[in-house]
């Protein structure tokens, strides 16, 4: 005889929403509800102010001293609350600066400071040992001389602009501005154009005292202050250059140098907008157009010249171990389905915001966890909670432990929630669509620490208030909010987009001025408790929402995968390629016609140059219909399934587990074997990190890229693949209904 | 027998589209073209760069001891040229400083330095005698201290943004930037909320290094730079403030100064932004929102305090006497028609560009008119060179002399065409949509300087290289250019929308950097040859492109009006306010279920004061049926019209002068004798200066600020009217048809 556990109502399982929590009996909700104010209860602000104030004592980059304490430190933790821990070490390759040098050579000379002072005001920016100095991580080594040209945020419209006044930065050095895409990407289209080298600074409109008053008056970036971070092409893979799709195990087999894709091919170098002043002024030529002025008190030009610089950069080209630290409560029924957790441990270098006010809370999470299995609780599933080294040099840790267990992962991983730095304000969530109400969910029952209302009404309040008339409209109608598509940035990448794994990125943020010490020195504790989270109020919030997605993915009594809202986005994705399709059909028309008639050199100005640019390759009608006929497959069996939520039915532990095993490949048949185009590694079809976005997110990506890009047979292979994907998926969710129907 | 020349073929008048020349036969049509070419060859481009020269070498603003030689100068010329010439003097209000102060008095002190230093490159910047210094005409006396608040543009949605964060100007002193509207509007709104002060400060991003580089390295205004100009309430009624609706002759009957409506309530001054910096850097209160951050290397906050100013404004209000040159060529067949040719001659002090650059093509216009005469032609109707003082303190001697011959005016008047300040670039055609047709003419048939296509052409070609998708698609249509709808900023004002008279203001711009002059003493000879039209080919182009308008309007066989563009436009202007009601309407209702469920609130930062803003009156339903059937009406007589222009006829002299009086007689019967609500001296219902934009066009005015200020009963009785008008000018159309027809 079955034990009576195994024995579930559907009626109140499958269609239990509001008040109720999905996948829940009513029974078992009140019972999650209840543990939930207890977990609540346990949380401990003191934990929080005094692990955050510990851990970014000192600089704890990957490969450094403080590093290895902190993941040693976060492990002991993890191990004394009862958790089995260990840390598992990978070899990525984590270059250093060995030396950094930026002059300006003509027509004045300037060296530039590259150096973030000490403030009385921040305690640890004194703590210089150890410290990484601003650099861009997988830089190639160099030293190159050449005219300087301002190439605004250094994306692909911005070169068009330059071609338009005839400006190339072939054999040139290029100074961009930070912002308008992943830092990545500025060198990258850089070297594409033939530039020897790109500068990237900080323009204080975006990010200094256009922002908001700077540090230490306020919280936001300083005139000496500089942005590291990494510029591998992680839109091509994330992790270690040297051994993509595979662990970087101490033996693992590794790509020479010169082979890996991933590391940029020119010398790149951040820096202030105090640096970047003499810079900018010593340049000539053409006064720069509206879109590219910033907000240093001159006149921006383009160059090129008579600004020439020496750019030298060396690196230390060394493998570094990285600690991941993995701490797991075996599930008490279903311990082969594993709900991953996972936040990164490292810092650029002391970072309070980046990483540990994400870290800290997941750590209060899994003590409050682990309080409440000591209290006789047992979770269903399995939980991991999950402290990856080397986040900021590229997502090393989670992807080298993704690419090591590909195979059990997606077996058995139920999905990954990841946090990472966060701060006072709304509620932030991104991730599957499948996970979309799910999240709005535990949103609802979190409550925001300033204005006492559900997380979710505080975020709908701001929709209403500041939103556009659509968003306005759908933020009184109250139904679930559209989460964010994922692209990149932090370590749910290899998960969703590698391995097929439903995954969400949680936060919240928008009142605090945490971007402002964004991987500089100044992200310390000191800048935290002033600008971001004084009463650390929203890092005990992150773990009360942390917490409760846990703990309803573990102990669930089937898995709260829902469809309505994923047809919903992938229909919109489809609508906004097919428009974006139709406008570029329309446009290339007139440029053509334009160009044809002259009248952009009858426009130009004669004081400045024109050069005509190239005809455009005209847009064909494109066929969406396979993408559409998926969808209306998907939508029918999303219904099929939404409707079999209402029906009585009892189901056994066996087609429990069948069943949510079947959910769990919902999301992993999104995949395809052979990935994107020219990015292998990525292999998801509807959510990718565009390939000259970088962090931004291209939904539908194959089809997606292949229109704005142009190539036309690519966007009909790229159909195909996303249509069969959406089929795969249509089937599954059909196995799923099968299952809920007692078959 | 009725001699040859009254026998016109209507075919060939009326129908003579391109490359005819609308209003002519073909015979006459090719005569016109051919006096057209020995206009241009008659033209000299040596007189246009000696009288420039001549005419700014000292400060000849109103009353000024210059200002009088240059009228006398002008004169004498138009009298040398065999022209009728004479000077009307009118006596308006002209107040000018006898004290200006700014201090800053606390938090620390600044005393503000109000002054354009003298530069080396610019010779005229050193002649200082009788230099009117920066000041705002028809500010108020005043000697007030108060906490100064910065309201970014000071227009009536900046006060919404304060209000929102509780923040209120009354018993304050605020400080407002140039741009986004006319200057005037800034202290009137200011006023309207309590302000007891207005300081006006030019921003670097939108006039000075943010658009380009500065006096004398490049063309744009300098740290130290300040904008004269009237704040007279002009949006109510231009002209001499103490005599609205007439002359403002010696013995005028003129208002007390208490009682006159046009001068404003408080003290306001004009500085540059080297004196607004420290000011700016001495607030503190709410960091400014995004919109309201300018282009100085500060953090911008809004106030009110700590920083307090002394703000202390005496004038002297004397009357200043203003000469009107007015110079005639008698018609020799309708002598009863007069064309109207205008440009005004005063500056605020060298005025090179204002008015020079737009004057002195217009003399060697006339000089080239007469020469034709003098070979023997006769043009039909009288033409009459208007040169105007008194225009920067507020259109003072147009709106005089219109207003003292308004009867005779409204008679005779065919259309007043308008120059200004003119520079280097793209054709400028603003105007009454009935000349729209004949303005593209004369635009077609002149050849731009740097391109050497057509000016028209060239036009359409910035339209298809830098516009919009509906901006493209209608420059390769290749149909006529919608020409813009006139608000107000020079002196067509009082011709146009005062007395009913079509009217056209145009010019050449959009290459030069004239702006970063404008107002200052930098608006020099030295600054014009280097930066607005070097060789004065532009200048010559717009002797060129009005001198055909004034010919072809003094010589055609028939006045060309035509309706077509006018219906468009009209149309269009119908569907916006309609647009704009529903807009309204749906945002109202979104705004009042925001502020309903405390959605403002819940999404404001705690940290920044919130106050909740008031419920907005709802918007109803509108009836635009009244005027959507009056433009059906419209659009049929227009219809009929044209058909006609294909039908063959002759016609008498007798009935030539009917129905040239019939066609200016559409144009006045657009005017409602009781004008605008709460401002009478507006009588146009279809063209106005915005009650708060000032310059800015607003177009079916008594309609659309009904609607914009949310007065619906005034909205019927303004549809209502402006139906009316439309009636009435279909009538009259309907009136010129019959008399086409022989009848």
């Amino acid at each position: 005889m079955r034990p009576l556990l195994v024995t579930l109502t559907l009626t109140s399982i499958l269609s239990a929403q509001s008040p109720g929590i999905t996948g829940f009996t009513s029974a078992n909700a009140a019972a999650e509800s209840e543990r939930e104010k207890r977990f609540d209860s346990t949380l401990r602000r003191d934990n929080i102010q005094q692990w955050l104030k510990r851990l970014s004592s000192k600089p704890h980059h990957l490969g450094s001293p403080a590093g290895k304490e902190v993941a040693e430190f976060v492990a002991a933790q993890f191990k004394s609350w009862g958790y089995e821990t260990s840390i598992e070490t990978f070899y990525p390759l984590f270059p250093t600066p060995k030396l950094r040098s930026l002059e300006l050579t003509a027509p004045t000379h300037y060296t530039a400071r590259l150096d973030e002072p000490v403030l009385p005001e921040d305690a640890t920016s004194g703590v210089r040992e150890n410290q990484l100095p601003t650099y861009n991580s997988y830089s190639a080594d160099g030293d190159v001389t050449g005219e300087l040209v301002y190439v605004n945020y250094g994306v692909p419209s911005d070169y068009e602009a330059l071609a338009q006044r005839g400006i190339d930065v072939k054999g040139k050095i290029v100074l961009a501005r930070y912002g308008h895409s992943w830092r990545g990407i500025k060198p990258k289209v850089a070297a594409e154009h033939g530039a020897i080298g790109c500068i990237i600074y900080s323009d204080p409109q975006d990010d200094g005292y256009g922002a908001g008053e700077v540090y230490p008056k306020g919280g936001y970036r300083t005139e000496w202050s500089a942005q590291r971070g990494s510029v591998m092409d992680m839109p091509t893979y994330s992790g270690d250059p040297l051994t993509p799709f595979i662990g970087a195990t101490k033996d693992a087999v590794r790509l020479p140098r010169e082979k890996a894709a991933t590391i940029m091919k020119i010398p790149v170098l951040p820096i202030a907008w105090g640096d970047a002043l003499p810079l900018l002024k010593a340049l000539g030529g053409t006064v720069a157009p509206p879109q590219f002025r910033g907000g240093l008190p001159i006149t921006y030009h383009i160059g090129p010249g008579p600004a020439t610089v020496h750019l030298k950069l060396e690196f230390d080209w060394k493998l570094a171990p990285a600690y991941d630290v993995i701490a797991r409560m075996p599930g008490s029924e279903l311990a082969d389905e594993w709900v991953l957790r996972g936040n990164h441990h490292d810092g650029w270098v002391f970072g309070a915001e980046d990483p540990l006010s994400g870290l800290v809370p997941m750590m209060e999470e899994a003590r409050a966890v682990a309080e409440l299995v000591k209290t006789g609780w047992k979770p269903k599933r399995t939980i991991m909670y999950l402290a990856w080294d080397g986040e900021e040099p590229s997502l090393l840790g989670s992807t080298e432990w993704a690419e090591q267990h590909a195979a059990e992962l997606q077996k058995h991983a139920v999905a990954y929630i990841n946090t990472d730095g966060s701060s006072r304000g709304f509620i932030e969530l991104g991730g599957t669509h499948t996970l979309e109400h799910f999240a709005n969910e535990a949103g609802r029952d979190v409550i925001d620490p300033e204005r006492k209302v559900s997380a979710m009404d505080r975020y709908r309040a701001r929709m209403a208030a500041r939103g556009g008339a659509d968003e306005k409209k759908k933020a009184h109608d109250r139904g679930d909010i559209a989460i964010s598509p994922l692209g990149s940035g932090s370590d749910f990448t290899p998960f969703l987009q590698h391995l097929g794994i439903a995954a969400l990125n949680i936060g919240f943020g928008g009142e605090g001025a945490g971007g402002g010490a964004y991987h500089s020195i100044y992200d310390s504790y000191d800048h935290f408790i002033k600008f971001n989270d004084p009463d650390f109020q929203y890092e005990l919030a992150l773990a009360q929402l942390s917490g409760r997605m846990t703990m309803r993915l573990a102990d669930a009594d089937s898995l709260p995968f829902r469809f309505d809202g994923f047809v919903r986005a992938v229909g919109s994705y489809i609508d906004e390629i097919a428009k974006l399709a139709d406008t570029m059909r329309s446009e290339t028309v007139e440029f053509n016609r334009s160009l044809a008639d002259h009248s952009f050199e009858l426009a130009a100005d004669p004081l400045t140059p024109y050069v005509a640019p190239a005809p455009k390759v005209e847009v064909p009608h494109l066929n969406f219909a396979p993408l559409r006929n998926a969808l209306a497959k998907l939508e029918k069996s999303a219904k099929s399934f939404r409707d079999r939520e209402g029906k009585a039915n009892t189901l056994s532990l066996e087609t429990r587990k069948s069943l949510d095993q079947a959910l769990m490949q919902c999301d992993r048949v999104l995949l395809r074997p052979e990935g994107l185009p020219r990015r292998p590694w990525y292999r998801h079809q509807i959510y990718a990190p565009g390939y000259y976005t970088g962090y931004g997110v291209k939904t539908i990506p194959g089809v997606r890229e292949a229109v704005e890009e142009r190539r036309w047979a690519e966007f009909d292979q790229q159909v195909t693949a996303a249509a069969q994907s959406l089929e795969d998926m249509a089937k599954q969710i059909d196995r799923a209904t099968t299952l809920l129907a007692g078959n």
